[in-house]
């Protein structure tokens, strides 16, 4: 943390100042020139509150010179996290997770079905919506609880670990029992209550990235996670908002570097949200794998024009089975394994 | 819903496409020229899946005609919503409803101070928060419980009804005893699980715009709410994110407007979230008013210098007096009382 | 200027990053604590080059402390611009300048017409495109340099200076001939060259913000044509691009607020433009007032439903005379006269 | 063009939407059922003005079906366009368009320097910055004519076609005469009276995206160009402006896929601008090649930490070698050789 006094600052503001930030048990570097006086902190600047401090007289300026998360900074944990989940898979080594399943499970003989065909294509687990976060209360709410036993007995006949979206806290016992992954979805990144509860389970998170979320937003809400206790976070990024109305939203594959030089968290691409149009999985999926992703998350449905929902973005189990075919030539060009 | 079918549809795919529409119970008008054929649905047509008919093989392209909101719809709904808060107060009508207090609860003395004077000033309800949604984990996340309870003391004393964050399902039933408005937080505007339950009470919900939402995200958010039995929705426009760095957010003005002309709904603007910045408050709460909003949303604090949250954004008792006194005669120019 | 250097940076490296920072003629100021080393810059620092600091080696970060616009800040021109513009008429004082007239001058009657009802109501100044920047190459382009001497007969009938956009240099000796108020639009906001070129002229130009401009890059814009020697600068808030689809822009005002703190410049607002709805124009014109604006752009057709270009957003000559009543209430509340 | 009527419209207010359609030579298809009353517009829409229809009394909404460009539209040249430069390269084939050099020409021993190396590594066509658009007038503006004399040089020791922005009319003859491939940049992607300039001549035009247009928006100004008469029009997307700080700009990669289905041009990627940083560019090229794009441009510069601009996103003439031997291998993936 840096300070900037204003020209005309007077002693006492200065003491103030200085007061103000020894108060938080960090030392004070004073640089007093002839037109600048400049405050530094040494220490422990993460408790220091900007806010607080740019409010006090004589202040002109309040810079923070560090990142605001500690447990998902790379500086203080360099190595890869590499996150376990199920019982055969990682996520954030060399190989490549490629996660796909439609987005909500409709039927036994639809998850079942998706979960064979992306099994034999490569795929090490299974993603499927049971509770759906829908923009209107009219939509397709998902199957609920029984969407999540089916997931079971997918998982039960193809023997892929499953992904799915927690909704509230309500489901939060259920999902410890079951589910593999659980995902917090876009539009929960920042319901720091669910991120709390989840950040005192063991069961590996998948923090997708708020829908205008910036990248240290995201690694803040992934920071409230681990400081509870649970080291397994997985981020997904899922395209961001832009005024591009062409694509669903504009998927950001810079944030994959920028995350991965930052943190030590695996980071997974989701093209098919990200772009709302099946045709355009495949070429985005292998820009992902390009930019460093450490896996995908791809939306797959037996017969999309009858999906209950985003059948619009939803490859086929053939369609799926190329993409997996152009990845691995892709994955080779990086030195990741498929 | 209209349905352009594609240049070269098949008699077969038009039969298909007609069929969709009407499984959901609605009347297909079919016009078809030399070279473009249309589709309109006669009835009901929200329940209609937009995304599944353009998955429809031969459909060029699927246009929304009516809004997918009906319960918050002005249409079905023409009148003014004036709700009810406390016993003496309501918001909705034409006198405005100026809602003050501090960011967060931090002292008996402090809450009390602060609801006496804005009290004093003419506000017609406490705000304070408890529960803090913060983006650190390492911030100072509000008193909690113990908070609350300062808010009840605060309205013994002075009468005002008091209106504080929920930011979990747990903290409900003490919300529901104790609270006389429940605000969702912009950051959970979509969470939809909690939208749900207070949609299945009966106290008014307080509902802060996302901070990159649109209107109609926003209205189906209240819908939410209004579809699970309460009809105690008060929309806040609270600034929405841009690439404008000076300030805060920006607040949206033209919101209200094209919110009150869709919707029936109260709508307040919180100036103080919105710019960030406690010198712009009196202004931006003029041009609320001026625009039309029906309440106000300012932070007071006693000693914003010390604040342990949004300093920078509170007035003092005095400015809030001083704001007060301006309000007064912009509301007078838009037939308002306050 | 603010340098953190990293921390393992070599004595060579902190040499080289103070020669880099004296080599643009500052002094640097070097805290050299236990952790932290800053070099700060005394003096005039708006040359360095922030980037080019970033690169060097042992540098961490780079941070400005001071404007980077000179001749548009209030630092060093306290007082407020008043810009003269034709013989009878000032923008920036305590008087409101309302500027007036369709989105195209279409034919004579038309604008003498327009012109005629505008001052009977009040409008200091006539506004009317006559090279119009449209998205298509297909639509409307404006009458061109017949445009213009159509503006110029309505003046010599009513009176009123005239206010319509360049998009060019080849039309800039006509505009120096003829025209009172020379509009950049916002799409030419950062078109350096045309900027340059009206800084070397004297007459008034009228700035538009670009579309998703920052304020800072608003001014900075402004600066160039203060650089080259014009002082006559009025700055045009119209509406900033976000997510929102239900107005054509978002008006920011808060904006207004911002740049009349950080310039000594005049700030009109354009609700017209903002909206792209005639009937929200009255409401946010007054909301500008309350807020501060020094003056407003407002689209007045005598007969919108026919207009070539914005019909939507043009009210008719009854509203507008009905709109400056209200403006003039609202003038008051703030000690402004119109 | 689609119209849908009020839901109380009068025979008259259909008659006048009907006359208003034809006006424009367009046969109107009218759809009348029990609620709802659909006009569909036959023939060339196009000139259809979609605002001035909506303000028709009795009319609800106005819908458009079909792109507005025409020139640029697939549907009119189902083939990819493919465009020369200089006499030995071409953009929009089976081979990769290398671009490279630095942002800013500095002197003839860089230039020079530059383009040996850059065209040793396999670049096509070199790269170099003349006139500067930079946000502050105070800083280094490019060394103008004696800059593109500069490149002149440099083409002629190496033989690589040159590729400079046009930053206005004034400076055509000269770019006329010895450029390769005139590059309009995304500050004046809506500069329409340049765009209108460089379709009269045919010389390719490098089109960069603006920071926050819509692909349909970068198309209509490629429309522009065209309608002119130029066909050689080249697209560079280089990043959109959203929340993401941490990048100068967000690459937008689905963007090449949306242009290259919408459009025949060929569409070149930027991923220094984009990210505003060197050590993503290797990364962010291969997933430009990965999702389809037809080139790239790359700043390259001999020494970045001196660079008088953009050093920070500038690889050295090495680091551009490594690159293009890792392009060489995802070009692979993709069907594409370079």
């Amino acid at each position: 943390m840096v300070i900037i006094m204003k020209p005309d600052f007077t002693e006492q503001q200065l003491k103030d100042a200085i007061g103000a930030m020894e108060a938080y048990g960090v030392q004070v570097m004073v640089s007093q020139g002839s037109e600048t006086t400049i405050l530094g902190a040494e220490g422990d600047a993460s408790a220091l509150n900007q806010e607080q401090l740019s409010q006090l007289a004589g202040v002109e300026r309040v810079m923070r010179v560090s990142e605001p998360y500690k447990k998902a900074n790379r500086k203080y944990h360099p190595d890869d996290s590499v996150i376990q989940i199920g019982a055969h898979t990682t996520i954030g080594g060399t190989q490549l997770a490629i996660i796909a399943g439609p987005c909500s499970v409709e039927s036994e003989e639809q998850i079942v079905g998706v979960a064979q065909a992306v099994e034999a294509a490569g795929a090490v687990a299974l993603r499927g919506g049971a509770y759906k976060p829908r923009t209107s209360p009219y939509a397709f709410q998902g199957k609920g609880v029984e969407g999540v036993h089916l997931l079971e007995k997918a998982r039960a006949v193809v023997g892929l670990p499953i992904v799915t979206e927690l909704m509230g806290p309500d489901q939060l016992p259920l999902f410890e029992e079951t589910v593999d992954v659980i995902q917090i979805g876009a539009r929960n990144m920042q319901n720091f209550d669910l991120l709390k509860k989840v950040g005192r389970i063991h069961k590996p998170i998948l923090l997708k990235r708020g829908l205008s979320s910036t990248i240290e937003e995201w690694l803040m809400s992934a920071e409230y996670i681990l400081s509870e206790g649970n080291p397994n976070v997985i981020l997904c990024e899922r395209g961001i908002r832009t005024f591009e109305t062409y694509t669903r939203n504009t998927l950001d594959l810079s944030a994959v570097l920028a995350v991965k030089r930052q943190s030590h968290l695996p980071v997974v691409v989701d093209p098919s949200h990200a772009c709302g149009q099946a045709w355009m999985v495949e070429r985005m999926a292998m820009a992902a794998v390009a930019a460093g992703a450490d896996g995908l998350l791809i939306e797959v449905h037996n017969n999309p024009s009858c999906a209950l929902c985003d059948g619009a973005q939803s490859v086929t189990p053939a369609q799926f089975e190329a993409i997996m075919d152009k990845l691995r030539l892709v994955a080779d060009c990086v030195g990741r394994t498929l």
